[in-house]
């Protein structure tokens, strides 16, 4: 799948995930309306709203892109007819063609994260059978926790040919909080002290160790998410994690810029991929897009997606 | 709720939550194979199984504990019918009169957070209806990605009455690969140096913290998790979070017992509430309980549940 994603980065051009990621707050009235007019205003409406939103986005976009990113918090909300929408929209972006990120920031003790890994990306035996839950291709993974919370996902990923994305330097503002605390430094072999170091640098280690089990053409199954609101440290987990892909989020709305995506990739033009979420999904409520209108608003998407890619081909092109 | 928990561990005597863990090797044969003549052997019939195994269980011991914790991970493995399931467990132990401890280890940024917190602990808002989606009395968090990602929580609690559990030093063997790490010191107002501490002492600092904007009558809605298989670490927190309730997991099969535990009450024997899993809901299956067989396998459950309490206060009392 690791493979599959670098090719279609490639074909598409666009190192782009768009966010699937829908608050009622970004779903147009009238969408809102004639879902709640069928299933009055409740969890069923909601999900539906967002399933009608959802597709109408994905049925505009899907030939830009190589892949999208639904927020499982975002359909969780809405309880089991949030998550129904949910795996609606997983089955349907993967009939569309698009790699499916499942945002599901997991991550538990050893048999915890195996029934997560198994109910997201592998497959769960009833009887004598082999039943599928969720089915995404990618999913977004916990570490702190440690190794044997992360091991159950690889040991699924290896079997299936699918990919996970640990959190290691996260876009938020407090993500320095524990993540950027300095931790005594020990040498690589756990010996003799070596310099303090932020954590997210022992976890991209990490990532870079796990990902060497389970290595695709040129790229790992074991990903990483970094924060495009921190460029200087996706700066040093580049050099880190060679051969991980790194899923950046914090583009547009939070504030990240394609210059501050360069370093995010490698010489080959690959090994980033961008999320947006709002930025694109909400376009038509931005000033730049109003043009479009509620009734258009997948229009606006795509015309948000179309911009997005020129922005990062244009600082991708601008660092030579 | 936190006084609520208080009040139904004084009343039963049994600082005591059952983990309802239910995969699918634990669940007797004469379940399994009802819930597949019915469903076929797919994940609606493993999700029959779950439920009907849960509430056997549930129906043999509401009577003698406070409270159980359904880990969401063991449904979410069978997708949307497993969740229907832990949906299902959930209403169902709350009609019992049970507290229920959603074991969901969410944690996000921001907006997302607050997603998963008003789907587990809240409500949404569904055109001018708010409604509920899983909603559990209290859930764990897990607090890789700061403040952002707890704060949303916290606010659900205080309008709510709820409470969650923040992971601080889990149970697993590798816990420590990031928990441990001996963090570089600074002063509480995060001037000077002080000394090196490890970064579970930090994130129970933060839950101390956090807690003191949400207090019950004598303690916070936001307790944590500190595993039983970490005694010593266990003491130290206890001081650290003097005024939260700690739900201490691994006892039991994964390693803990009754002596490892008084350092995680407060001197009014409260404070922690100790999880037992596999140890109580697969209790038939240990030779101990053995004579009970798989027929009779909540009965066994309530047996183990009893040799709890005992250990538990024969322990405590120990301490004097």
């Amino acid at each position: 799948m690791i493979n599959k994603l670098a090719d279609k980065i490639r074909k598409t051009g666009a190192p782009i995930v768009v966010g699937l990621d829908p608050t009622m707050k970004f779903v147009p009235e009238h969408i809102q309306k004639r879902a709640f007019a069928e299933f009055g205003e409740t969890t069923k409406g909601a999900a539906e709203a967002v399933w009608q939103y959802n597709k109408a986005i994905v049925d505009n976009i899907y030939d830009l892109i190589p892949a999208v990113k639904p927020q499982i918090a975002m359909y969780e909300q809405f309880g089991i007819e949030g998550l129904i929408a949910f795996q609606k929209t997983v089955e349907y972006c993967k009939q569309k063609g698009l790699i499916v990120i499942g945002d599901v920031k997991r991550g538990d003790i050893g048999s915890t994260s195996e029934a997560y890994a198994v109910g997201h990306l592998g497959q769960v035996k009833v009887g004598s059978t082999m039943c599928r839950g969720f089915d995404e291709d990618f999913v977004t993974v916990n570490p702190y926790l440690g190794s044997d919370g992360v091991k159950p996902f690889i040991k699924v990923c290896q079997e299936e040919k699918k990919g996970i994305f640990v959190l290691v330097k996260t876009s938020n503002p407090s993500s320095g909080e524990l993540q950027d605390r300095l931790v005594r430094g020990t040498a690589p072999d756990g010996g003799t002290a070596g310099a303090d170091r932020p954590l997210y640098e022992l976890v991209g280690e990490q990532v870079a160790k796990w990902g060497a089990e389970c290595m695709g053409d040129s790229y790992s199954y074991v990903g990483a998410v970094v924060g495009a609101t921190y460029p200087e440290q996706g700066k040093v987990l580049r050099k880190i994690m060679p051969k991980a892909f790194i899923l950046v989020p914090g583009y547009g709305a939070q504030g990240g810029k394609g210059a501050d995506l360069v370093h995010f990739f490698n010489e080959d033009g690959l090994g980033a991929i961008v999320n947006s979420s709002r930025g694109i999904i909400a376009a038509y409520q931005q000033e730049q897009y109003s043009k479009y209108g509620a009734e258009n608003f997948a229009d606006a998407s795509r015309a948000a997606v179309l911009a997005m890619k020129e922005d990062i081909a244009q600082a991708l092109s601008a660092r030579g």
